[in-house]
């Protein structure tokens, strides 16, 4: 089992993530600030492959043309030198005030253009430094009060922003796919579009539903409690996993955005698995950030752990895979299959005259307290 | 203000609501069991303009041909002698063991054609009743162990079922359209789908996604937290609400299918005000049951405050939509609106020259504190 | 019914709920600092009986003794012009950083004398304006990982710490009852004493439990999605009820603090009704702040509202107790009742020999849906 | 590390553990009734310590006192030949409609009366049989109506139930300590006394306190999504873990009763570490059921799984307490601590007048990232 991370194993971080102060709705920034370069040198010393970054994490929303290209200028040359790469980028629609109501939801229509138009060139920026995957996560999407906002029109302003935001790639020859992230609350009462499958719904009645894909956060299904390996699948099944953000949460409380691993190792033992098996060839994008306990040299700590608990749940999947008393349970649970036949008149006759030993149906076998026990050894490592 | 509901309310409930015998984990019936035919004629009574049922809330899983056609027939004649409607049907899929971990997604070949064979008789039975739309809850597809089952492959199953069924009812010339109902938990562990956003998603991958909707429930969306005005807003703008499930229920608990408007006083108010100003005209069928407290008059008393709460909330929305103070209030939070230009190359390059000052567009007062407040009066009768 | 508030009716807030700025943990300040003294004379305006603070809220944690004084002085005059009251006054020991890791459970004895000083002189403070209660909320006293904390250690500092401070306050000849106040989560992982009932047992063990009672608060037991008014109800009947935290939440995420009564319109009826008939005669303060939404003068409606909404409460628990209909069924599902005897041997030879008949005991109609329907008339205004 | 269970272990089950038949809200029983002598052997086979029960586990409710003679008499000759204990023995006051509003807490002072008779009679058959602790869990002590019933006097009539119970006890020389068990919500809406916090609260409010602690149960803090750790740690600083119920929960949602750490990996280790660390020496009850998927067989599977996890998590306390490089990190978080002076004028006076540097007090290293990720290692066995 080898746990040292390599740039093939696609581990990315957030500039947010590692450059994280400590500031929560109850107390003051911890640390200080980290320089953009320092990160992305720290991380390529740790065995990272890239970082991403909401354009201000980079660039000061008041920055000048001159500042902003001396800033991007000075970080490409940091990642030239390290090797690192920018696989993703979004835009911080969220933290300036003039989005305290919504960016691309507001009521405002100048608001939404300049939602519009800080993502055009937030675009550019993170094309700029070689993105291949945009995120969107509407953190001020939301509302607390329901009274004067409409859902509907909401999810029509969405699409049209995004709709629009795809033809601005294409028109740019941008080599660039979107990446749709929810949450269900927090910082707003509700935010729209409250799960991945939420926008996977969405993606669907988009102009370029080709172009759009989700990134689901495992803390902000596990704020409500759901299977993120089952949500994670839908994806996948959809064809639509373009992004995934990886950290930890205990269900029904505030965002945490813990370590990798820190609280749901079993759930993460199926995420990991089916991130290994299913092809899924993408960022292993870890978007949590350290305690607030933490000192400088802490964040270090939080990232190494990330990269650590993901090789760990690897080998383990590995492990379960090649695990002979656990595959022939599995075996034995599936039983034998049997495709079944397209419908077809005849087909359908048949079924609705066949007859079912209801008993008999139930009788077999389902032995999966052995296996989850055999799951549980395996992860505690007693097999 | 009327309360005394009317057939053309289009209130319905399920034989199992008002049938509901009082059974929890931990006790045993309280009530006896109700006759359909008996309920069908104490709903009319009420008002009620249809009744739902499964397969077996009518006629018994072990019922001969012979029984069934007794059965039927006299539920046909009550029908007739009271006006009342079956406008939706559906498959019990979860009582018999045979379903005990799954029905089209059982690892079992057998089972997944049993659980078809039953629903396309119980197709039959509803279409024969006067059924247009057939609702499909999977209350046992899901898992407790992910160790033997596969989420993808647990999606792919269920779509060959849907398909397969829609086939069949197209080639029954049924004028049927299908509504998937999501339950994130309980009785499994986990259950696949996990919200009505679950199956929106679904759906746009079916062979016929015209012939399939989704029917939200209030209690399941509001277990996991989920603003159900929202997520009925979303199935709606989607065209996709073919049905509503209305009850009530504490979020973070298990499923308690309250008396429609018994805890979501403000919440209730958003939904009913955008079935009735959507244009939605479909059924607003209650999907709950008496407190196992209540004796047998009890259910009657459960079943009025059902459709009464409706109706209060119905009142409540147009007096909302008349009131001259909230509607200015609501008009100046919303401000005036532009339509936003679809993309061009100038357009693009217009909105990106642009310059926007940050603090004029966070200055406009958002008076949602006030609006708030005005609703909460007017909830509370005291305006 | 009157809805204007007026002293008597003891309404209070925070200098920081009013004062709030709407910084949350993806935005910043919206609002301008609010000067206390303002503060005190907006809130005199509207109806408030007193103003509560935490020692920072008043005098920034690092001014001189001058400075103090200036600030004290002219908070005081101000109280005295609008004839203001000061009931509670708090600590803050969770906002600088000092205290990341707790302050009375801090590792670090020398956190734990700087928390012990800073609440000394906090104490000292709130005398000085006329403080008759005060309240410690734990914010920091928790953990994010469990392995190098011990939570019982945790108990046994904090009870030093409320044991020293109790004969600080008589050492003082303080007229100052101390009211601990709960919460599950946020900011830290888990918060030590996470529910009013954990601390309802930890009075019991201190030296001077007579001193010390709780200060439950709504939004946080809601947060747990627990009964509020089940919660007070303990307090009350353990005579702890010392001081209460009125505000709102959505149960199941981030510590809300909206406005009392936006959320929880009927849970809220029944905590109001045992306040108002149980002789608590304490403030009602309310800890909840206006939506990052609001400007400035949306402060003020937001005050006002909480205000408001107490006021209906306490008018519908007026008519809930003076409605014949729901008094009737009241005491109809009530039924008799008769004292039971006090134990003796012969009392429990003549119970151990009675004879009961389970049918006849279950067979009371217990007509709760009636009267819960009943109740939401009333509510909603339509009887 | 040996995970084979022995009686020194005190591992036990209750009977409706094992014998739990699977029946849930949506479907029917699919395991045969297993017979309770046959469930001693078993688990006597197991390695199990002992068996728990409710009475009617044992002796129907409706049993002649013949047939409860011979059912105890068969019983007690399976025990002696299998050497099994009896610890712990409980009523069941949930079951029977009888107590569909409460038992103890029921209006009716009959039903009062009944449970308290079926109480006493239960806890004779408990001692006949060696019960050392009697557990009280009052499922239906609760509501769903808030209107009608009043939560002080449910307290008020649930002690005099205690203190009944106590003096009968007493009178009748049992060798009985009382332990009460908390549950937040189901089978009613909201129970009464919701966490073991509530219990340890009300017990110092009883007449015989000494008498009476707590059995906390694992699924029942988790649905609230508290930490169970804190929980138990507060109930044994107080002296008062008189038992406890092992057990696993995903939290908000049904009460789940999963095998024993199927879940919560890591919490329970926390719990394993500190039973055991702390002097506690009564039974490891596991009070919890294999899936409804298990056959007969699978039940034998889930009992084997509990106790063996156990072990895992008690030798992985071991391993913690004996590794030498988490030691030095837990010792250099926790630092050297210093006693606390105990209250003195002088000591106050030193206090107050004391300099303290926030900057120095907030800049000490906290390394819990990496402690944390050095345990997660540990737990996944790969250090």
């Amino acid at each position: 089992m080898t746990l040292q991370p390599t740039p093939a194993d696609k581990f990315t971080f957030g500039l947010w993530t590692v450059g994280n102060r400590g500031r929560d709705p109850f107390g003051d920034f911890v640390r200080p600030t980290l320089d953009p370069c320092e990160a992305v040198r720290r991380l390529a010393e740790l065995g990272a492959w890239g970082v991403n970054f909401h354009d201000n994490d980079l660039v000061p929303i008041d920055a000048t043309p001159g500042e902003r290209d001396r800033i991007v200028g000075e970080f490409r040359r940091t990642l030239e030198a390290t090797g690192m790469t920018v696989p993703m980028a979004t835009t911080n629609l969220f933290f300036d005030r003039a989005f305290k109501d919504g960016a691309f939801t507001s009521h405002d229509p100048d608001v939404r253009a300049y939602a519009l138009q800080k993502t055009m060139r937030a675009m550019d920026l993170g094309v700029e430094l070689g993105a291949r995957t945009y995120v969107f996560w509407g953190g001020r999407e939301g509302a607390e009060v329901d009274a004067a906002k409409d859902p509907v029109e909401a999810i029509k302003r969405f699409r049209e922003a995004i709709n629009f935001l795809c033809e601005y790639a294409r028109d740019q020859r941008y080599d660039l796919r979107f990446a749709l992230e929810a949450k269900p609350n927090e910082p707003r009462g509700d935010i729209y579009f409250p799960t991945t499958a939420s926008y996977l719904a969405f993606i669907a009645t988009l102009d370029r539903p080709e172009m759009v894909g989700v990134n689901p956060e495992a803390a902000h299904e596990h704020m409500l409690g759901l299977n993120f390996y089952h949500v994670v699948a839908q994806a996948l099944e959809a064809g639509k996993l373009f992004h995934i953000d990886l950290n930890d949460q205990k269900p029904g409380r505030f965002d945490q955005d813990l370590r990798f691993g820190s609280e749901s190792l079993k759930p993460l033992f199926f995420l990991v698995r089916l991130l290994e098996e299913s092809g899924y060839d993408g960022p292993r994008h870890f978007d949590a950030h350290a305690y607030r306990t933490e000192n400088e040299a802490g964040v270090w700590d939080f990232a190494r752990g990330c990269m650590r608990t993901y090789l760990i749940l690897k080998a383990k999947a590995q492990q379960f895979a090649g695990d002979r008393e656990i595959q022939a349970l599995v075996a034995e649970i599936r039983g034998p299959d049997e495709p079944f036949p397209p419908y077809s008149r005849e087909a359908s006759d048949r079924l609705k005259a066949r007859t079912f030993d209801r008993a008999a149906l139930s009788s077999r076998p389902l032995p999966y307290e052995r296996l989850d026990q055999l799951l549980v050894d395996l992860l505690f490592g007693v097999r």
